[in-house]
This record gives C-alpha cells, sequence and structure tokens, in this order.
C-alpha cells in the first residue's frame, strides 16, 4: 500500500481511498500504523454521533433524517453501520434501500458498512480508528450506526463524542433495554415514532428509570453534569430532528467547555486506546493457533486431561 | 478459596458451591486455574446445548420447554442465561418469572445468569469454562441461552456442542439474522411460535438461505455431513419439544461418530482454547491501564500528536 497517496486521497475524500483505508483497519494490516500515524495529526475536528437502540427503533431512518439535516447546513457526512441489519449495510428490505438512493448519490455524503462480525470484538478496535480516518478526511459529522444489543452499545460509546440512544413506542424491550446498561450510555435519549400509542408512556418510564440511575450517584450533583435530555422524533416525518441536531451540538459544546465533559471525553479516549492494545493482543492470540502445539493443546482440553488455563499458560509462556 | 471443597460441593451439585465456581470463572479469579484443573477429568459427559435468537422468538419459552422435557427424563439440567433480558437472568416481565418459578424450585435444575456485561467479549472465555464445571458436576444437559445478536452467536457455538437457532414467524428480521451469520453457526434451526401466520412461510426462506449456503461450500458433498433440520414448535404448548430434543440427540451422536462430527468437535475444542488465550491476554490489557503512562499516551491520542497502534505499542514493549 503507498501511505502516501492513500493519505492524500483520504484528505481529497476520494471514496476510493477511503474505502481502501478502512479495509486496512479492518484488516489489520501491518501498513495501519503507519496509516494511522499519518492521518493522526489531521484528526480531531469531526463530530463522531453513535446511534444505538434495538433493530426496529427506526435506527436507519434518523440516520437518513440527520444526514438530510446536516446536508441542508452544507456539511459533509460519513456514516459508518456496524449494524448488520441496517439498510446502509445492504441489509435492507427494498422500501429501505430506497428511501437510501439519494444520500448513496450524493458526494458529501460517504456510507461505509463495517464488517465487524466474526471477529471477536472486532467493533471496538476498528471503528474508533476508522471514525479517525473519516475525520482526518474533513467529514464534519460522523454518525456510527450499531445494534443496541450486547457489547456494542459500550462499544460505540467508546467511538463516539455523543452517543444516542434511540427506543420506540411499545417494543416491549424499551424498559427491559434501559435495564440492560444503555441508561450509562446515552448521553442523549430519542423516543422515535413519536406520533405511535404510548410514546409518552415510553418517555416517562425512560425518565423514571434516568432519575433513579441518578439518585444511585454518590457524588453530590455538579452543575456542570450533562443531563441526558429524552426527544420525541418522528423521523420518517423529519419531526424532531432540528431539535435532535440542536441537544448534539449542546452535547458536544458540554464536552469541551466543562469539566465533567473533558473529563468524560478523557474517558473516552483511554477507551479507545485500551482497544486498540485489545486488538494487538488478539491478533497475538490469532497467530498462537499456529502454534503447533495447539491442536494438541485442545485436544487434551477438549479430552478433561487438561484445563483451558493451563493450556493457555503454555502456549503464552513462551511466546513473551 | 478452598479449592478441595468448592470442588467437593460441585461434584455434589451443591448451589452455594456450584455458585461460587461460577463467580470464579467470572471474575477469572488466580484459583480459577486451580478450579478448572481439578473439575478437568469429570467433565465431558454433559450435552452443551446452546439456544440463540432475536429478542422474542421465544428462546425463554422454549428453554423452559426443554427443562421440563428432560426432568420427565429424569436427567438433570443446567441453565446459563447469556441474554440480560431473558427471565431467567432476572429481566423478566412478570408472567415470564411465574412460569419459571416451577424450575427454580426443582433441585435437578440448575439457573445461573452470566455477567457477561461491560466485559468486552467476556461471553467468550468465561461460558464454556462455566458449562465445563457444570458438566463436570453431573449435569447431563446444559442449555446456554444468548441474545442472538452481534457476536454472541458466534460465541455460543464455541461453547455448545449444538447450538439452535430459533427464529419466529413475522419478526421481519428472520431472513435478515440469517443473512447476518447465523445461517453457519446453526446445528438445528427451530421455528417457534409455529401456530402463527407466516411460519411456514419463515420456513420456507430459511429452506431456501441454508439451501444457497449450501451451494457455495466448496467441497464435495460428504455423506457423513450434517444436514441442518428445521423444526417447528410452540415451546408455550409444548408441540414439537420432543422431536427438538430428538434432533440435539441425533446431532450429538453425529459429533463423535462421524468424520465431519469430529472435525467440528475438534474446532470448538480449538475455539475455547483460543478464548481463553484471549481472557488472559485482556487482563494484561486491563493492567495496562494502571500503567503510569497510560492517560498521558491516551491524551495525545485524543489530540491527534499520536496514533492508539503507536502508542499501544509502547505501552505493551516494556511489559513483554
Amino acid at each position: 500500500m503507498d501511505i502516501a497517496a492513500v493519505v492524500d486521497g483520504v484528505r481529497k475524500r476520494q471514496p476510493r481511498a477511503l474505502a481502501r483505508a478502512i479495509s486496512a483497519v479492518e484488516d489489520g494490516t501491518d501498513a495501519v500504523r503507519d496509516l494511522m500515524q499519518a492521518v493522526a495529526p489531521h484528526a480531531g475536528h469531526a463530530h463522531v454521533i453513535g446511534l444505538t437502540g434495538s433493530p426496529g427503533v427506526g435506527k436507519s431512518t434518523t440516520t437518513s433524517a440527520l444526514i438530510s439535516h446536516y446536508r441542508g447546513l452544507d456539511l459533509n457526512v460519513a456514516v459508518l453501520a456496524c449494524d448488520p441489519t441496517s439498510p446502509f449495510s445492504g441489509g435492507a428490505i427494498l422500501g429501505d434501500r430506497v428511501r437510501m438512493q439519494d444520500h448513496f448519490l450524493d458526494p458529501g455524503v460517504y456510507i461505509r458498512s463495517m464488517a465487524s462480525r466474526g471477529h471477536l470484538g472486532g467493533l471496538s478496535a476498528t471503528t474508533p480508528q476508522a471514525a479517525r480516518l473519516l475525520d482526518a478526511a474533513g467529514f464534519d459529522i460522523i454518525l456510527i450506526e450499531t445494534v443496541g444489543v450486547g457489547q456494542s452499545e459500550v462499544e460505540v460509546a467508546a467511538a463516539a463524542d455523543t452517543t444516542v440512544v434511540l427506543l420506540a413506542p411499545g417494543m416491549g424491550d424499551g424498559i427491559q433495554a434501559t435495564k440492560a446498561g444503555i441508561l450509562e450510555v446515552g448521553d442523549v435519549f430519542v423516543v422515535n415514532k413519536a406520533d405511535r400509542d404510548g410514546a409518552h408512556e415510553t418517555v416517562r418510564e425512560l425518565r423514571h428509570a434516568l432519575s433513579l440511575a441518578a439518585d444511585v450517584r454518590t457524588r453530590p450533583a455538579d452543575p456542570d453534569e450533562w443531563t441526558q435530555p429524552i426527544l420525541l422524533t418522528v423521523a420518517s416525518t423529519g419531526q424532531g430532528i432540528a431539535e435532535l441536531a440542536d441537544a448534539l451540538a449542546t452535547h458536544r459544546q458540554w464536552l469541551t467547555t466543562t469539566e465533567p465533559g473533558r473529563a468524560r471525553a478523557s474517558l473516552r479516549a483511554a477507551a479507545e486506546l485500551e482497544a486498540v492494545v485489545l486488538a494487538t493482543l488478539r491478533a497475538r492470540a490469532r497467530a498462537l493457533r499456529a502454534d503447533p502445539r495447539f491442536a494438541g493443546l485442545a485436544a487434551e482440553v477438549a479430552g478433561g486431561s487438561r484445563d483451558a488455563y493451563s493450556a493457555a499458560e503454555v502456549l503464552l509462556s513462551e511466546r513473551d
């Protein structure tokens, strides 16, 4: 890979160069270090926004509405689709595809599906680096769309400046989801499909859950602390999208102008670094698969003559 | 931890000893190695069955129906609930809880919720080891329930002898999910809620998707190769559960009596070992967080004066 040429193409937002660079990040090739080193000084301008929520809450429609909003302000927008069921990832039903068409043809919009599947923990290391590439490329807004089940919402929070958690009325799992850790990662909450029955009930339940979580905090209330807003949207008609964009901008300002905001930004940077450390170690773990003793040790574990921990120790001891 | 006492309690299936042992696995304490070493020779008898599928397909109801079935045959059953929204994990709505009550009070059933959340990739290392503990404890059947979105279905396949993928009619995401990698991990497919409209259409779509996937395989068809069955169940009434149990038993037999089956079992053992190798490395990554240079390097990455890969290298270079 001709790093200088790729970096030049990335800086010019050429789709082919962006695709090559992000693929290099995904594949974890050796060139990645040089590439990231070359683009690092150009990054730091974009607002990276994560959108997460269960399937069916309208993440893609909201993403699409936000794209339209930001394009109306003449901002460049990139989308990293980490949800394999998203229309942005090619997992669309026909109607969605047609709706997305406009954005795919707009040169001010770059859409990329992230192949995180199958690589254990892949999302956590590659997505922040892909976002950094797009940041260096000069995109003003980077939207990261992930499915909000399992670990991905924690990972998106590590990749994004601002994390939006989407819910929809009558999904049943609304409050289930909030129980399961989503309360902590959301900077902004959106109850989408607000024209449906039960929207205000969902808001009420969510507000209650958030207030309970706030009560648990032991530190005294800091007036500069971020208060998570709950917004109502109908993304399919664009209703509430401008207000959502306002809330996102307010959160971004908070990150840089307040003490708790800067602390949050530092935590995110630490999570990003830790993810790359982990990815580096993971590559070493994969390399151990090629160790000639690996298959024999695995068979011993399966047969019960050895436990997995001592087998792991045997493999790791001679590599270090 | 008094390893001998805990192992003795585990072998007697004492709930308190089982809980302590599994917590030790989850926490990754130093005692785990000795513990797993002590129980390893006793494991290898249980049938470990993974159940995965999107929220709402009826995983918990199916798990519950399988428990009843196996208890009717006087087999001991353990459940590892890795889905945080599952009633088995305490994320139940009231109705579910009441239905589960029977099992919670049955001494031949052990139910344990796995705290995988928040620990990146935690499921992959701890669940197979917890299953191995329960195996050594003499449970005949171990059911692992995971939410089938994201990486967890790959992880459950590494933990289980037999992986059941559940779908339900009219979920919309049925075929979306199959696209996203679930086809590869399923040994047995179940279309639950088969009394609903669209069940046969879901079966048809799934069969089509499976036949496409089979066509892609380059190797010539092996008559011993496993053919993934598609079963129809109504778990809430028990309909189809006996047939599901039959299919599970047939798959288990295939694993031990055929060449491709043994190859599959070896792959699983390799995945188990790799997960523990990775968990060991992950613990090292976490330890790096305490490195005095960590915060400074993270700030350099955030500020753009350094890329995350070279920062990771600095942290890792002096530890090895």
